[in-house]
């Protein structure tokens, strides 16, 4: 729109979104999927416990949330050993990532990522006039050494790593990780996103330091508790920035249920257990799927895998394009050399046997050509 | 904090919040409030129906919700016979309230709102680094000729109204507000808060003209719809301007759970003519209880009733931290002359039970001093 009354910096941002949903697709093909294994949400769904917890709290959404958080804030500092003074809670990374850049990156400040790392954080960094600096992936694999060097050159705000890593579902173990953070220029701040950290082998995450000043750490109960419909999520980090937060967030912006759900997730790790190992039958099944059509994946430490489509992107585009065509709702990295892959996520047996019975059909459909 | 990382207008702001939950104040007194009757919220609850699509969906809520808010874009649309286009959807009034500073505030940019008016509007505007500009309540209503003066004044980018008003539940009629808006001087824009209007009398609420650049208009499932926890409101205005939302909204920071409720809530507006019955009821007994104690009440459009407690603020403070103290959640306006009230929100038969029980004692005590 062409309105005066938008700030200039209000008037120069794109029109584009960061992802379409399968719903827009949905309505456009006129059917529903028939498998939806493209937004790494978890198919295997929240725990028991949570959803009735949830369900019984759906009669007295007529209040507010606590503000404060303090029952989940309280449980979430348990879980981790941490005082609840260093964790701030959200509707969502995507909700912390946005007021996180919105406290520390003013008009022409630069902030560092991969070219291909998560869009829905560089969304907020160019929405708030901040210069995105990428760099590349090296073998598939963020790059720890090179972000922190092109920090260090252009004197970064923030410095955003995903570990594990989406969309790529690669990681790095928490020894290289640490050194990362300790080599956190001054006046610099890392956002380490833990998203998947929960379907992660062990010793993929660093110990945590609350109080180290040069990072702040991002979880979710999107993605292996199941909850992507709730938004919930939260950081950690030091004290200090995580009352700052206070100054900017909806105070009365979480829901009540939600709120009540994430609570009764985190106190039923059992659940996690499960879905760490539904997810590993899920990974080596897309895997043999892949193998099955003379393709190969990418080791994952998330709850999708990266499925190299072994040319170049138009062919990937062609394969996701056939898949999306015959109901099968995937997504795929946007940058090359990445975008030789496309994106599964861990599905059901359901999901995968209609995957599997697609997939062949949509190499074949591409190797024809566009 | 003092943290060099933070932007200049980040480290600017201050630490207050506009609320204190509920919860925080049981918390402090190790025991739940008898009566929840100080925020607003609708004790009668969202319709039966609501509450049923929210408890079946909590298991599907490892989806995350459609981000462009189709189905109930599109309901609402229907219900006000707009097009989708001019409907904006998001997480409350306050988070469209802190997206719309956002768009149209640049720092240094005028607002104008009424001294005593919604506080956390206020907080966005001071967040983007915005001048709030204020003007007097006249005879406990908002100012539409001394807001529209003080724009034209200042050059506003920005003029907030509730109508009706909160805290005051005071309103003017819909020919009042027309003129208002049609008197907006040009680059400013008209919030016009309609949070309270499904419980206002009919003619309150001007012809909807969603493209008519003056205004942009926010309604509520908070507040008559009962779903306060849920966080769905809607804005509507002109196409031009909606669209611009979807360049820094959270565009999958919706619950899904709370979107589906809210597609059932409005198709059931038989509850919400069962909730106005239930709120003029408790509005005649809050009257009822004021007269008892000798005191008045401002008439309401809202679930609230603003109680004259007939002296000053002070007065009016020790009032209200008795019924506290004694079980009760009230609050009461920030603002001389309107702090000479306590605001008592649309109670059950019990909770108006309990609040004319607590009354006596509090105005003795209040009597007595500090």
């Amino acid at each position: 729109m062409s309105d005066a009354r938008l700030t200039s910096l209000a008037a120069s941002l794109p029109a584009t979104v960061p992802f379409v949903g399968p719903e827009a697709q949905e309505r456009a093909a006129g059917r529903p999927f028939a498998a939806r294994i493209g937004a790494n949400e978890s198919v295997f769904g929240p725990s028991p416990r949570a959803i009735a917890a949830m369900a019984a709290a759906s009669e007295h959404v007529w209040q507010y949330a606590d503000p404060e958080n303090h029952d989940l804030r309280a449980a979430i500092a348990a879980y981790h050993g941490v005082p609840p003074e260093n964790i701030a809670i959200d509707a969502g990374i995507d909700t912390l990532l946005g007021l996180l850049v919105r406290l520390t990156v003013a008009a022409g400040d630069k902030v560092v990522t991969s070219a291909g790392a998560y869009p829905t954080f560089n969304f907020h960094v160019a929405g708030f006039g901040g210069e995105l600096v990428t760099v590349p992936y090296n073998d598939d694999h963020e790059d720890p050494a090179a972000l922190i060097a092109k920090a260090a050159e252009v004197q970064a705000k923030l410095i955003y790593i995903a570990n594990p890593d989406n969309p790529m579902g690669t990681w790095h173990s928490a020894d290289v990780i640490q050194r990362m953070i300790d080599a956190v220029p001054a006046g610099s701040l890392l956002v380490l996103d833990e998203a998947y950290i929960e379907l992660a082998p062990e010793g993929t995450a660093p110990d945590l330091h609350p109080e180290e000043e040069r990072v702040i750490r991002m979880r979710t109960f999107s993605k292996a508790y199941g909850m992507a419909g709730a938004r919930v999520a939260y950081a950690i980090g030091p004290a200090g920035l995580i009352a700052a937060f206070d100054r900017v967030r909806n105070h009365f912006g979480m829901n009540r249920t939600a709120q009540i759900g994430a609570l009764a997730a985190i106190q039923d790790q059992a659940w996690i257990d499960h879905v760490r190992a539904r997810v590993t039958v899920a990974r080596n099944r897309i895997a043999d799927i892949a193998a099955d059509n003379g393709l190969s994946v990418l080791p994952s430490a998330t709850n999708f895998v990266a499925l190299d489509c072994g040319q170049d992107g138009a062919f990937a585009r062609r394969v996701l394009d056939s898949l999306i065509k015959d109901g099968i709702f995937v997504r795929m990295p946007g940058v090359s050399p990445l975008n030789r892959c496309i994106r599964v996520s861990a599905g059901t047996t359901a999901d995968l046997d209609a995957f599997a019975a697609a997939l062949p059909k949509a190499i074949a459909a591409a190797n024809q050509g566009a």
